[in-house]
């Protein structure tokens, strides 16, 4: 076995431990020079690549396209609206100068007195304020929206505690900017985003999540509702993974961004916001990985197939090079995408376990016997289970396995989080079973008051209140007092 | 004609107007709020998308890979590099503050002076300086390279005189960085992705660039060689579109990046990086457009094709929507994208003015005639040419016309180009010739003197030593020096 694999810690050791290493030593992504900013290596940036590009296309379906705002947002903006200041001032990056100059002590370079801005500026934590700035000037009339606009970029929140892809100072992101002339459009258009978020997380990431709305208390800061999709990791914790904002006129009142509506009448435009990040890629590492390493959804890992040969000498290697260059035509025309890695600078048991730890969905392994069998080896990384197959019609083979490990991991996460969430009715069961990890069904009666106290006491909090959930009414666990539905608790990254 | 086009200043009365009120009315963007920040409209980045995607395909193919490093850069590893810090310092956005605060007096928040940085952090200029701190760590033996890393990113200069898309403070651009065990594989290396520019510059977007290496004098900052290609704009002057560094092993030694060579020599590894940037934007809009708007290359116009419907009720347009579905079927099959506008809330010949001014490749209309006759108008948008055709494998007659508008608009340009360029003996004439733009083929002693004094007597540079020119000998003309080939002269954005 491969020596970073061997180093790899178990889940059941430590699992917090076993994400931090399995990240650096699957070649995702590492900590950098700059304290809480990652760098995203080649191969977790490859990952991130496919989901870029499916989520983009699911934007594109939906009627968004893309453009470009500043990085930069004069400190002013951010105070016009009072709950967004109030939720990002604290963690803001402040850009205070706009030149260095050498040091008259010949260190190096200093910062420049005299160029210092009139008014500072702040790294985008979030671009709503930039951004409705802009909208001004495009809208005057009904006629000009709705607009749907999307934004890949990176943004910067000046986190203290910061994990590897689940919470940086910097990451990367896309953040979706909507402008409706009326309400139920815009909050049609918040629900179809989060829509598309469940589908993707669901069907691409194989990702099982609960769509909900969030309370009052965990809403983003100048929205009026916040939905959110929240997936459960292996260790029982909750993972919020993407959130779409009902922002109602919020932000057009900060902004000042009034149309004339049907009636010839001013009214401020309505407006969602609606972003998922790079921490899609901490959901997607915990959701399905093992104790071997990465497993990756065969819709999303940078290659599907990987091949490799065992030979005994140089003949022997051509002949197999010969054989597998049908094979990968073969998977080629079928739109599978593999590598082939005959290099001879490592052991085929190195390779083995270097794959096994970067996720591979799909390895296949030709031998001299199977040369003359017209056979290979096919191992699944979901499972681990190797056979021996024909390779007569080995494309198809290996196209509908990869389906099957598509669904089969989704399966398994679908099965582990159902059988971790439970339903519990009074708050004393509720702090005994919270310590186990997993989601928890129980009634609320919708005071900030008691949750609070309940994330006091237990450190749960509430993660969403289901939309598709039981709607029978009750108790609150805590109060007593009436409850419209039940709520997920857990605790969370 | 639309309102929009109307007020489009002509190039012979105002090029540098010309410019700007093209790139506000044809949508593509827009000052921002932030002074030298620019916002890249929809319409604008999906240009800049299609030009991502064929560069990242290109660089694909030459075996490169996307990573993702840090947005801030310690200020200290700027000034590892004795040059480069020279060349980057004075335009740098610094980092200072890491939180706001209420302001006492409640007038919003200021910057919170408990929260003042040990180490100031520069928003990246470029990358190399935080990059090869991090490859450090990826480079112990001749086994680990090369690395062929590609970024896509933003970037941040503070320019003082900025106009959109050519000099922009924020920007938007890729930004390759390969480490090499040899100094002939760096070279080659740089050598290589100056050909992928000047590939994707003339064969994507039509624009010709004459591929050459810089001065000194205009050299990255690090670089002991810089490649370039330059184009020429309408007014004659020279765009640097796309630059290509060979940085010898000055950046290894800055970062002290050695590896173990097959000689189990320790060494200092080479390197290039290598750039393009949405500056791109500016030479596809200034190298094709004409008085009445943009004329992008089909291979990057966002839709190839629009068609509008002339229609006198609701019924004839009923038919035209079918008739039309049958032509978009058709044009989808051949992968050619296509917008059928029939809102009817614009007159046709609104319509008509704004797919102009957005260059539009290919305009089909139809009318009633054209439905009687199975007919429809075909306007290409070019050379503005009209003519009316057969419905009857329509297909492939925009096929051919698309393809031949790329070709068209290249040799109109490349035709400009070879009309404008010169070659000139005496510095007299010089004088003289510069003053009508262009470029001016003459020859110099090679130091960086006389360069200096041409460029103060004349604001003409040195855009490149070109690798494919004359290569007799000459004197040069300002010294009567001895010159080893003539080199390009332009006044330049």
């Amino acid at each position: 076995m491969a020596k970073e694999l061997k180093g790899l810690t178990k889940r059941s050791e430590n699992y917090s431990q076993w994400y931090n290493e399995l990240v650096v030593k699957a070649d995702l992504a590492e900590a950098s020079a700059v304290r809480g900013c990652m760098v995203i290596k080649p191969y977790g940036y490859a990952i991130w690549e496919k989901i870029q590009r499916q989520l983009d296309d699911m934007f594109k379906e939906t009627g968004h396209v893309n453009a470009y705002f500043p990085l930069l947002i004069p400190k002013s903006f951010l105070s016009r609206e009072a709950e967004h200041v109030e939720g990002f001032a604290k963690e803001c990056a402040v850009v205070t100068h706009y030149r260095l100059k050498n040091a008259e002590d010949g260190s190096g370079v200093v910062v420049d007195p005299a160029a210092k801005l009139e008014e500072e500026l702040i790294i985008r934590p979030t671009s709503e304020t930039i951004i409705w700035n802009t909208y001004k000037n495009w809208i005057q009339s009904y006629r000009d929206l709705p607009i749907l606009c999307n934004q890949w970029a990176n943004v910067f929140r000046w986190e203290m505690r910061t994990r590897l892809f689940l919470r940086t100072a910097e990451f990367l992101w896309q953040e979706g900017h909507t402008a409706h002339a009326t309400r139920e459009e815009a909050e049609e258009e918040a629900l179809k985003m989060l829509n598309v978020y469940g589908d993707f997380a669901e069907n691409f990431m194989a990702v099982p999540v609960v769509k909900g709305v969030k309370s009052a208390n965990e809403r983003f800061a100048g929205a009026l509702d916040t939905y959110t999709i929240e997936a459960m990791m292996q260790d029982g914790k909750a993972l919020q993974s993407g959130t779409s904002h009902f922002l109602g006129q919020n932000f057009a009142k900060a902004f000042d961004v009034q149309f004339v509506n049907k009636n010839n009448e001013m009214e401020y435009v309505w407006a969602t916001s609606w972003g998922v990040s790079t921490r899609l890629m901490g959901a997607l590492i915990m959701t399905h990985s093992d104790d071997n390493g990465l497993v990756l959804p065969p819709k999303l890992a940078p290659f599907q197939v990987v091949i490799v040969p065992i030979y005994k000498n140089e003949e022997q290697l051509n002949a197999i090079n010969e054989k597998v260059a049908g094979i990968t035509a073969k998977l080629k025309a079928l739109g599978i995408s593999f590598k082939y890695d005959n290099s001879d600078n490592k052991r085929p048991g190195f390779k083995f376990a270097d794959y096994e730890l970067r996720g591979v969905p799909v390895r296949l392994v030709m031998g001299g016997r199977d040369l003359e069998n017209n056979t290979v080896e096919v191992m699944r990384r979901d499972t681990l289970e190797k056979e021996t197959v024909t390779c007569d019609n080995i494309e198809t083979y290996v196209k509908n396995l990869l389906d099957d490990i598509q669904a089969n991991i989704f399966k398994k996460a679908y099965d582990y989080r159902e059988a971790h969430t439970i339903t519990v009715d009074s708050y004393e069961e509720f702090k005994e079973k919270i310590e186990e990890g997993g989601f928890i069904l129980a009634h609320w009666d919708g005071t900030t008051e008691t949750e609070e106290k309940i994330k006091e006491e237990t450190k749960a909090t509430i993660r969403c209140i289901p939309l598709n959930g039981d709607k029978t009414p009750g108790k609150c666990m805590v109060t007593g007092k009436p409850s419209a539905c039940r709520v997920v608790f857990a605790r969370s990254y």
